[in-house]
């Protein structure tokens, strides 16, 4: 691929650039992206299509909401961020810049042809590299500072107390867990429960680079998906135990073999590669996803990560990665066994019960102690006072007292003392038919900024240094392209009209009466309009049109009046233009150099 | 209306609630919700409808982009928001508690029966009420400080650096000025244009409260649009014209005559209540999208502000206010005339030029001073150094040169002295055919909650005690109930292939198979899905089942093949139960308490 084709054009289409440009200079502006008209609508199709696979054939068991980008602190003291999400930072002391450590140093060091990994490493560690290969500041070469730890949440505060410290949402996870009970209970109490949310996050990156692959603002779809560690099976993986997939294990990562094996979600799961029915299954999803963004299998892989890789509240991880031409292999997606981390922490941190009930194969028989006051006696020693009395005995907790009085023969509550004839102690039994249990967390974690960057990529195509962007129809920003062949009000009147009943019908469209019709053809083949129609002589006469296909080339001539069925049928049904021609008995038009 | 039963069925139905709700009474959690599952469709289906009125139908000449929440302290500069983007605040000087001055004042004074309006008073007019009426600390009755200005802009550091000061948007806008220029560039040089967008934005209220009517951080929909104020025609107007909305204009309000009149958009337009057509086009496209949303237009109007009101950069303006039955009127767009102001203040800020070009009627013709170097007398003088010299000249402004010569006899150029005799002086006429501008702007903008919670107060209804959720079909956040009369796999079994068959055709399902089914209709009711599918005995015996329409409660039998292109037709082309029978042939059959 011609990258430098590929950026140029990313900008001239205005798929998206760099935010605040007119500013740049006077001010931080790294690390953020706009979304342009044809960006803005290829984003929102990848949305889409994710809740088609993701959400919607899953909708009994899968929800989606939505919840607050701002967060308060306690959240995060909570889910282990103010702790464990932070990235190492050095400063050089003369010039007072500020670097990623371990990048500072895989960087200098590579530039001696010297290759570490950095993974893992603490504060100390990194500094002794610094210190051991003498490394300086790139920019002025001064002197640099320790290793700290830089916290990547965005920090603010809510309303006009200073105490009261905010941050935004590094991912959208948190707000799915902090809302957790309230969705059980809507759902119906029932477990296998998903939750899925799309939305923004920051991360308040050091250094920000490499364009949408790392940014400080980025738009996540996540779904933490609640099951019972004791019933972990997956239901809904057989329909989907044949979908091939590639992954790199854990056993392979570690002896360096980053060669991706070929397997079925089947022998994914018999190989005990994920540690759960729910990794594979949503691995499958995530496979089907990436296929239908148009990146073939043989560019994606998932590949394990190690422990020390893995984030806080990971026990098992794997990153979905797809190879890019510009990047090399980058992560699209995490998918991560966060096993009870989160609602246990935020049970602690909360005071809430965030539990849910499981039933029992069998009830269990337990035994738990009653104590009931003896009124008569009370009474005797505590005359009118005695209801109190009673009221303030039915509130301890039955143990603690019979073993109060089993040791000291009475039982100091409040200014009363409660001697054995006062209570009747009884062992009742109870049949318990659930048990309380916090439910564990599958999570697959896809961050759509860099799921847009890797379909335009794959869908950028050169072709006799012509442009051909060949996105998946239904992912394209532009539906269909109307071009009447002549720029004359009889035409002209048509292709508005024909653009007017396609928009109703929610086709984005794009109109064009201006220039040659081949010159136009490439306007559309370059920006992805899947089909072009044009309005001719015969058009006139007939009220019919030509469709054209954007990768074949080929043409269908049809009437106006089954335009919306047949772009339907093209596009969302992905017929292609022979099927539609077969099965009208139409007369395909074959691509030639003089059309 | 029964209020309370509302309230109850929004939480209990999970449509929203406040976040972070666990950690209530530890942290600030006020001014923000979450969107549980009912509500999150209902939202989305709710910009979608926004997209469907405002966006698709005039795609040639408007584009929705995205851009960042968090955006960098010079853009704020800019936009007057540091400046003006403030409330006023009052601390209680014994407890410490703080204050919406405004807010505190009317409340306090409406105790005592004083009606006082505080808007457009500043500081010092505030804190003298505050001293006439010798007004208190509300909790604790203690001294309040003076009234000082609160800035509401959420403010952040972006990256390591603690002078890069970033805020949160408060309004999508500033993005769609910022990135101005290049989205004109990308849409080939065209006046109108407007530029969408659809995101979320923040304000760090003092004290929200009002549910989702106030809220720190919410989505906003708006639009910028971008005319040449030397031609404000609307070349969209004429569909319009006819369009019936209400108004309280300007000069109404200032005399307090808040009674809406009710007139088309081509009175409004002839009574010159809009400054331009633009505004009365988005008030009409405003009104329409209200409709859509089950709003009567006897509870909608524009309520004209006053210039103490207005926001800064806004020469007119109204807000579209709706009536609520809790919280009366309220304001669910703004509707914005802002002039230059924006661009002219980024061009300012920025060094850029955000100007772009209008064709003159008539070419002008202008007078350019040139100046040509004479490279003969400058070699005599400079020698070899004479094409460094006239590269210098070059970079002259020519009419500084010649004024330079003309009063002192010769120029300073760096070290080098230009004389008259070195230069060549020629006045040149030129044509020109275009002349530059900054154009001018309208903007509505909607708050999406707020919709959210009109949208559902006016479908709220009860009859006889039982709730019907009376949503447009289009915008019910789930489209369709399947409902097997018996929990039999005869009958369960097709009830899953059928929500599997409309599922795919992306419509939201919900299947029910237990209880009576009065009382799943019921549950069906209650959260607005306006067509229920029964699977009963003639469903096994000819592929039959029922539609059961919301509303009438009439019911039609259709072959399960058909019911995709039916429920298409119900939902999206709003035919109705009846006009489809009559369509198919098919009986109706009519709802009765037995049934």
């Amino acid at each position: 691929m011609n990258y430098e084709r590929f950026l140029e054009f990313i900008i001239e289409k205005g798929f998206f650039w760099p935010s605040f440009d007119i500013y740049r200079g006077r001010a931080e502006t790294g690390g953020f992206y706009d979304y342009g008209p044809l960006g803005t609508l290829l984003k929102n199709n990848i949305i889409n299509k994710w809740r088609s696979i993701f959400i919607y054939p899953y909708q009994d068991f899968i929800v989606e909401i939505e919840t607050p980008i701002v967060m308060p602190r306690i959240v995060f003291e909570a889910s282990g961020h103010l702790e464990h999400f932070t990235d190492y930072i050095v400063e050089c002391l003369k010039c007072g810049r500020k670097y990623r450590a371990d990048h500072l140093i895989e960087e200098e060091l590579e530039k001696r042809g010297i290759r570490v990994r950095t993974e893992g490493l603490n504060e100390n560690e990194l500094y002794e590299l610094i210190t051991k290969y003498e490394l300086k500041c790139p920019h002025c070469s001064g002197d640099l500072s320790n290793v700290r730890k830089f916290n990547l949440l965005f920090q603010t505060i809510i309303g006009p107390y200073s105490e009261n410290i905010g941050y935004l949402r590094p991912e959208t996870a948190q707000g799915m867990f902090v809302s957790f009970s309230r969705i059980y209970e809507l759902q119906g109490r029932k477990i296998p429960l998903g939750i899925a949310q799309i939305g923004k996050v920051a991360r308040n990156e050091i250094s920000p680079r490499q364009g949408l692959v790392r940014l400080r603002e980025f738009t996540q779809m996540e779904i933490e998906l609640f099951f019972d560690p004791k019933n972990p099976k997956c239901p809904y993986i057989k329909d989907l135990e044949q979908v091939k997939l590639r992954i790199i294990p854990e056993d392979k990562v570690k002896k360096g073999a980053l060669e991706p094996i070929e397997l079925t979600v089947r022998e994914l799961i018999e190989k005990g590669y994920v540690v759960n029915e729910w990794m594979a299954f949503f691995m499958a999803l995530a496979t089907i996803f990436l296929n239908e963004l148009g990146v073939p299998l043989d560019k994606q892989a998932f590949i394990a990560k190690l422990p020390e890789e893995r984030a806080h509240y990971a026990t098992q991880a794997f990153d979905q990665i797809v190879k890019s031409e510009r990047f090399g292999w980058i992560e699209v997606s995490g998918h991560a066994y966060r096993s009870d981390y989160d609602l246990s922490r935020h049970a602690q941190y909360s005071g809430q019960d965030l539990t849910v009930e499981r039933k029992l194969e069998k009830p269990v028989e337990i035994e738990e102690v009653r104590v009931y006051p003896n009124p008569t006696k009370i009474k005797e020693s505590y005359g009118n006072e005695a209801s109190k009395v009673m009221k303030l005995l039915s509130q301890v907790n039955p143990k603690d007292l019979v073993r109060e009085i089993e040791i000291r023969g009475e039982y100091l509550l409040g200014n009363y003392t409660i001697r054995r004839d006062m209570i009747f102690i009884k062992i009742e039994k109870r049949k318990l038919s659930t048990e309380k249990y916090i439910p564990h967390v599958v999570e697959p974690s896809f961050g759509v900024d860099r799921l847009v960057y890797v379909t335009l990529e794959n869908a950028f195509t050169m072709i006799n240094d012509k442009i051909l962007l060949k996105l998946p129809p239904d992912l394209a920003p532009i539906k269909v392209a109307i071009l009447p062949i002549v720029k004359k009000y009889e035409y002209t009147d048509i292709g508005k009209k024909i653009q007017k009943i396609l928009s109703r019908s929610g086709f984005t469209t794009f109109y064009d009466d201006d220039g040659s019709i081949g010159s136009r053809y490439s306007k559309c083949d370059e920006i992805g309009i899947p089909y072009a129609i044009t309005i001719d002589e015969k058009t006139l006469i007939d009220d019919t049109v030509t469709i054209r296909d954007r990768d074949t080339k080929r043409q269908i001539r049809v009437h106006i009046d089954h335009l919306v069925q047949i772009l339907n049928e093209l596009i969302y049904e992905k017929k292609g233009l022979k099927q539609i021609a077969e099965s009208m008995n139409l007369q395909i038009i074959e691509y030639s150099h003089s059309s």
